[in-house]
């Protein structure tokens, strides 16, 4: 392992839990709206659903790079009219399209990302825009030395330029950087790379029966962890 | 004045003091090289006079838009030339260029800017590339939500987008950014833009006997403080 001198986080499902945050932030805001009848992990689910086609129309070049709040919003507003909801100020989508600036942290993410800032540079790798990550990290206390990923790299994961970008920014060679992630297609994606690779497993993230990303690949993961203080101990 | 949610930082002059900076950064490292008879204070500000016309390649368009690390190097072989310093290895060329990453901030930066944080975000608006920006950040303690400026607009200072591209990564209108400089061109170009303006002044900056950015200019400065720490009051 050669050294590292920054770690590189994806985001959505590795240091949050998104899918139990958005549904309790919906859920809260349709409460004080008065809105029912809504099952808002279903509706959770059905946003994310929406998330890898409208980052698909960056990738392929059909469309300029457009941050994540804009894509999230245009799915929100699809997803609006086919739950038939009404009477929405734009204020109100508005905040709901920020459910996802306020998203909580999986419990050892603060105090790994602590640990391991003391010794690495440490920044998200996300498909998430910068305010989104700013707000995030502000309201959840996550200590990113800056703000890393398809914003500034004008690439969505998992493009090699949205690795590579992140590298060359903190001016360091992919040999001495590691993405840490919960899904081994990142993974590979930041291995094809020449990054250092590291596995923490969330395997809740999608709910109580997920079969996905339960084990590392072996074939693109250099180090797994438990959770990122078993991480911070490793490193 | 309307409600600040963000703080854009000017850095070099601002938040560090680059001129004992580099020369103490330099200094050391002659000493350990064994050169001697260069005035290291001289050969700081020589190197800063090169520092404003490297970018005038870039803002005048003559130039793609080169992060300032290449600038510093550029400008570095041009003076290692004009000082006749013979026989540095590239490694030694690469530790002088990165004295830019060595600053040290103002004795009130670090407790003024851990203050402003925890109201509003603090970003720094600054011509540094990133890399520069995270590797002073950690060694000085410098408490960033995220990194901005010329890297992430990819336009330098004074041109408008250095201004604009930070407000929009961060999601806010430009009067819901206050600009933080102890040069007033500088607040002057953010107030163009729309920015909320501080001016801290750094009389020291250029030297005992600086004449330059004593006072605030009225026509483009909204607040005006001795410190951050008196900023962080007075927001």
């Amino acid at each position: 392992m050669p050294d590292i001198r920054a770690c590189l986080f994806d985001v959505f499902g590795t240091v949050v839990d998104w899918r139990t945050s958005v549904s309790r932030d919906l859920a809260a805001f349709a409460r004080r709206k008065g809105i029912a009848g809504i099952d808002w992990l279903e509706f959770a689910v059905e946003w994310r659903k929406l998330y890898q086609p409208s980052m698909d129309e960056v990738r392929s070049g059909r469309r300029a790079f457009t941050i994540l709040d804009v894509l999230h919003r245009e799915s929100l507003d699809q997803l609006i009219a086919r739950y038939g909801m009404k009477g929405l100020l734009a204020a109100d989508v508005d905040h709901m399209n920020r459910a996802w600036h306020r998203l909580d942290p999986w419990p050892d993410a603060v105090a790994g990302l602590t640990r391991l800032k003391t010794r690495h540079v440490i920044a998200p790798c996300s498909n998430g825009n910068i305010a989104l990550m700013v707000n995030m990290a502000k309201r959840a206390g996550l200590p990113w030395d800056c703000i890393l990923g398809a914003e500034t790299a004008r690439a969505y994961k998992p493009m090699p330029e949205a690795y590579l970008a992140s590298c060359r920014q903190l001016g360091l060679a992919p040999a001495s950087v590691m993405m840490v992630a919960a899904h081994n297609g990142d993974l590979q994606a930041a291995k094809a790379q020449g990054l250092a690779t590291a596995f923490v497993p969330r395997p809740t993230e999608h709910g109580p029966g997920q079969t996905t990303d339960l084990a590392p690949d072996p074939a693109c993961v250099d180090v797994t962890a438990a959770d990122f203080i078993e991480l911070a101990a490793k490193l």
